[in-house]
């Protein structure tokens, strides 16, 4: 993520007085607010297609979640990972380790994989076939835990 | 919302046990953090438009911002208003208003503007038109707005 990227998202926030959510006086709690729920509506997307593999099939349903992950995926989320939001809180302390801002190759590596993977899953997922998304859907979420294992603090 | 995707999405949750966020035991408060979330990703993206307007204009960064309002806009919302979601607490208390639940007709008609309003902005920012971004924004802020002054208590 390039430094001023970086400040147009801390910009962006600050300005945003009239925004819907409106900007605390701390932005980078507003950035790790962002990039925790950023995580969670993927989280609660992914949820929602795994649901519909081991249940009944909804391929809207399921194209709906697929393309909310892969466009907060694409959505340039090294924004998220600003300097200065290294450690702190946005809901709840940040789990990110160090090695997240510090190793950019690795981040880069991650963070590309779950750009892919999060495409395919959208490409399959449009396509309708149902083996076909849950090979993707398996993808995604070896991707999650690859970079969960690198740079993710483990949680009581 | 149908009470089938409200159990659907109750239930992906309630199975979601390798998924990236763990479910907690308590479904609804899952729900709700789920749609704080939802809301405060698609501001994050809002207020990086808006810094864009005002500021350098990247086509790029504008696109997959409103990529990824509109596709959280469109990837069926509703399920976030799960009946047991009218109150309680996600990250923090809702400031849903009881009349979001009950008044099926106008809250069907604000979901509706917001997500052609969001599609709209999506549309334009890949066509890369100064102008018709800052036209298509304004709308999208304008239906939040009728949805908030309708629908979400006032805050403090």
């Amino acid at each position: 993520m390039s430094k001023r990227l970086a400040a147009v998202a801390l910009g962006a926030l600050a300005m945003a007085v009239s925004a819907p959510v409106m900007a605390s006086d701390n932005p980078a709690e507003d950035i790790i607010k962002a990039r925790q729920a950023s995580y969670r509506v993927m989280a609660w997307n992914f949820g929602r297609i795994k649901a519909n593999l081991e249940g009944e099939y909804n391929a809207k349903q399921v194209e709906a979640a697929a393309n909310a992950i892969a466009a907060i995926a694409g959505s340039g989320m090294g924004a998220l990972y600003a300097p200065g939001t290294e450690t702190g809180s946005g809901y709840y302390p940040t789990s990110v380790k160090p090695e997240m801002f510090t190793d950019k190759e690795g981040a880069a590596k991650v963070a590309i994989a779950f750009g892919k993977a999060s495409a395919a899953l959208a490409s399959a997922a449009t396509g309708g076939d149902q083996a076909a998304v849950k090979t993707a859907f398996g993808d995604v979420g070896s991707a999650c835990k690859a970079c969960h294992d690198q740079f993710r603090q483990k949680r009581d």
